[in-house]
């Protein structure tokens, strides 16, 4: 489907707006989807938010998607830093991916400054809050107009 | 609950007084259970002991502790080395936290001196053999009494 | 001037357009002004957009912000990675500031993967191409708002 | 059973034949799986051919060939690389490991050069496309005769 | 003497109670003693407490233990760190031993995560504050038994 | 002339008294001026003060030193850990030089820790506040003596 | 000669089959050129069997298969962590490489670990003992039929 | 007593003025004691001198300057660079610590580039000869004024 | 023009001929011109000298050279091992590049061996004394002609 | 004797203007030869021309030159990154020494970057191509005169 | 004294001949002594053995020794790698020093591959027994002689 | 023959006497090899003096020295910092084999302070200078009677 934006999102993520208030933000993932199929609306895009713990079950989805989507939006979390798998995944995929982070990783503990994942990656935004989704589907409305 | 422990198992721990007794000792999972709920016992504790080699559910089960446990014992096992979706998903938990190792990582290979959990655990304890989860359950005594 | 966005380059940029058009596209800065007057219009904010290959102009300006800029949107460039001096100008520097790269640099050399400046700024966005400072302004207009 | 041999694939090999062939080839896993089908007979060893792209899975099966398998073929693909869990399986299980890699990892980027596995694996395969399965089965067929 | 454990404490530890008690709680090295020789009864063992900020004197003292201690519990305190001398006074000695921190090492200053004790340590308890003493002299009497 | 001292100040030390005052103190350029002059005027010594954002103004001013300077006192703040063309420029001058920091760089982040000036530097002070310099011109005052 | 195989073994390995035989087993290099002659057979390839404790003696038999052979195996043995000059030469030929280590050189020391010749071998196998020479023809057989 | 300044002085000091004068000068401790006096008289300020070759000795003044000591002027000589129980007994301190170095660590061996002790040192004087100590003095003057 | 070979000179090399001469020489600037004028006069070439103390505004020559120089001679300096800026700069300019360094840095202080602008200059001469300079002028007529 | 020059070259030289000319250029070992001496000429200078693929070879003619040659250039090709035995030789030589490199080596694999010889090495220049022998020469002729 | 010859050891060595013999023997110091009195009769030399278990012991008879020794023999044991105070009170020494290990350190763990000591011994002597305090004798008769 | 002790010695040591004095001596290795007969004779040892350029050299001696010589004392010279070839050859050896260095090592470049051969040879001495060989001698004598 051309019209279609995967937005994935790893371990913990289910607890938005639940765990760490201070460094996430308030929104839960709920609200993150809204957003992003407001803003998708204005490009006639359309989302599919997923979530999971498992490092495995990403890589799946991000096969699906070979398929299915027009575009990656992911925020690996913890996976971001640990990861090969979900590279390779995406190595494997053909369309654009963009990297969201809601905190500034890299002012946060050294584990956290590198991603596995920006290696892929076409874009990467941290530190915007939430509100990294909606630009992230913003930029895919450019890329995919 | 506030008289409920988790006790979390990482991978290979199924196998505990099967593999390797020369460094794990030959008693078994439900052994260590055992020994647990004699302790916890003495401190008015239940525990409820859990084990799994997906990374994933172990992240899932600590979420849950959120609202069931009022404290955990984690023995990550390889997951100490590799996993920062654990680590995550402890530090979004509010409770005492204890780390139990059967072995003394310390005098393995250089890759098992580094444990991600123990930037959250409040205790470690290793190379007591499985008494370390009876010596674990007694502290969680002490620090909830 | 609470609408006041300062809009800081490094050095080289005022190439922009003009150098390496695979990696950096065929915008000068000239359109990522107007671009920036644009969406800054929707929210009330104005620009003062400025370059330099001198480091220690970048450091003045950033000064000069303190007193009249509600924000810092800022490409470094080379400066990134090498610039301590940038950094201190901006931890004297108290309203928000937004960090800017029009390439993914995390897929370019190594020495281009750590910038001194995203320990001070609040947010980064890498490899979304000049459109990075468009987004760079709404968060800001999300911000100040 | 004293001659069925575990071929073990970790994550997105699913994909084997469809991604990346410049790298990876043509062949598919059931191609694979024939090839070694093939070179087994001719040393009265069977085939249980198993993928997942979750660790945990994989660590399963290989406690689960404890009890069921004469020999271990393993291609941990991305797991190779951060898979602790995977290598404590595997020094639990007493018979003969190879490990394979369709690609020569030495010749890729740097963190595709160290393999947890093979601290454990008896003898390693790497770069003979995936006509190492089959060599590899010929090793177990001299190895377990 | 076949019940005599020696328990060896490092430099600024006779400030326990009067130091940092945000880290190492309000309980004196006397406390300590208390609390051992409580739990050393139910085992049948005694203990001889010593304190000292002298490398040189530590190392004596556990030479001594040779001829007198059916084992050893150590919180080497900072000489963990930098004693080399220590570690090889304990592997002359034969028995079993036991390393105590008080705190947890692993969360503090990245100097303090590793301790050239844990090498020869047969158990090592961190961050269960002053009751890790007597978890120790449990896990002692369950040793010499 | 034989009583000059340049005194020279790195980048954002014009902000001195008016940034992070819990860091660098409440003090300004001006006044740390004034208690050099009366410091210097106590061993016949004269100052001038400089100071600049601009590491190749810095270079110059050296340069000139040669001819007119009879010892230098450097705080080079962010070019200490950045410049090697300051070294190279203190290295072509044959008076007494001292360099100073405010705070003491040694408690502060990582990157801080080293100064490529130190290298060149008869002495050093760091953390004795603006003080610091005054103590420097007493230094210089007995080295010229 | 289109079928001629060049098989160039590095120093030390003359003494095959009488130094350490639980590492490198009992065969010598001639029981391996006898079984490498067989295999051969099968696919119509003839060998060149080398073997020198010279450095530039290896690199002067690679400048010597440019022109003569179809393919090299090589076992660097040692020169595999040293040499710069194997590669060199390696480089300079354009046939096919396959790298051979009768022990599984990554459960060895860590200088064992890397080899530069991998950077330049289209495949690597360790660990298959002698059998890996066989193993390394049948892929030659593969790769030129 | 609140106008009691512990002066401490690591190992090999005892020569100073004797070894070495080339890099430590001509002066003994004895000549630098009468130098702190006079300059501590002006600030009402007494001065205890005391100098050791054992850590554990440094150690313990530093735990009774605890009740005794307005402040610590303390140089830790090789102990800066091995010694943590120093800084753990001064962190233990409340008072007011300056390190001095009577020549330049930083244009010294590597190893003598980093001090544990500058990690609780309010400031730190290096390379400005015995004359350290006596700037040292004022600053303890002014902090304590 | 396609004659007109830039030669760039970084920080301190105004000061050529005056500053320690035991490793610079004797020579000045202005005699290394008149050097080069002579060579080039030979290969049709004319030369522009310039040097500057400021990383910036060597930048914008070498920007302005992308549209006057048919080659760029460029001693760095300090900056060879500090500036991405001027790598940047040179990395959007198309003709020749040449890096003198009138001494052999690999011989001097290992910060010094390391130059940014290696990975982009086409030739590197180290070590040749100002004589590098004409060489290099060569090297231009060789390129150019 | 006085006008005599060693040119030595290193390991796969042999080859040069056959191997890899889009690195190393057309011209073989002998076209340079024919350079070297005609640039000789013009300053009453001979050479002997040598390769080797044998260190010790190398080795051996260095010691040579002791009593027979005013100056040594040379490439050592791959030994420049591995052989302290070739560097040793050059040390008890007392004539100059200039290295060669043909191609840019800054520009290449990360593992040759670094030369031994450099430590020796009067000058050094890389990325000239062959013509770098020639400019060589001619330093030679300038410093012997 | 100009026959005199201190022999220190450091910690653990008073129990030679007690613990673990396989790595140091079974002769103990006064054994060594009695060796080091007769080959020192050869010589014209007596000797003072002395053993300490504290740092700061061995630091005060080495500068003791300045006055009274015409040499020093030192077996400073684990402060070989951990004291550089050892090192200083040597550096303060004018005489020859010899170290000597009875085991060969570059065999054991790494942490005793590097000795602070042997950067100001005039030689080495590692794993020759207790023999090699013998042969330390015979050197100190050809140096002092 | 049981009375056979091979010396061997490596690259440029042919020049000994010759070349760098202050570092080696005035000994040529032919007196080198009169002291070690004289030496030998004393217990019934005869010797074998070579010496090699070539590491292959080296490796070929110490593969006969298996069937020749009682035991092999070796100065690897630079070749104790690069060759796995040789110590895989001792490796091979069943003899004592002690390691020879003129100058201390480890007081010279960082480079010269590892040697591969140590992981091998029974015993090292470094800095006796030439007597360091018949130090070795008389521990041959020792180790052999």
């Amino acid at each position: 489907m051309d019209n279609l934006i995967y937005i994935l999102n790893g371990p913990n993520l289910n607890l938005l707006g639940k765990r760490e208030p201070e460094i996430y933000g308030a929104d839960t993932l709920e609200d993150v989807a809204a957003m992003c199929v407001e803003v998708g609306a204005g490009f006639g895009l359309e989302i599919r938010m997923l979530q999971s713990n498992h490092e495995g079950e990403i890589v799946t989805w991000i096969q699906e998607a070979r398929n299915h989507a027009a575009g990656i939006i992911i925020n690996p979390a913890a996976y971001s830093h640990t990861s090969i798998a979900i590279l390779d995944a995406l190595n494997a995929y053909d369309g654009p991916v963009l990297e969201v982070h809601i905190s500034n990783i890299h002012r946060r503990e050294a584990f956290r400054h590198h991603s596995h994942i920006s290696a892929r990656a076409d874009g990467v935004i941290a530190g915007f809050g939430v509100e990294g989704y909606a630009l992230a589907m913003r930029r895919m409305g450019s890329l995919l107009s």
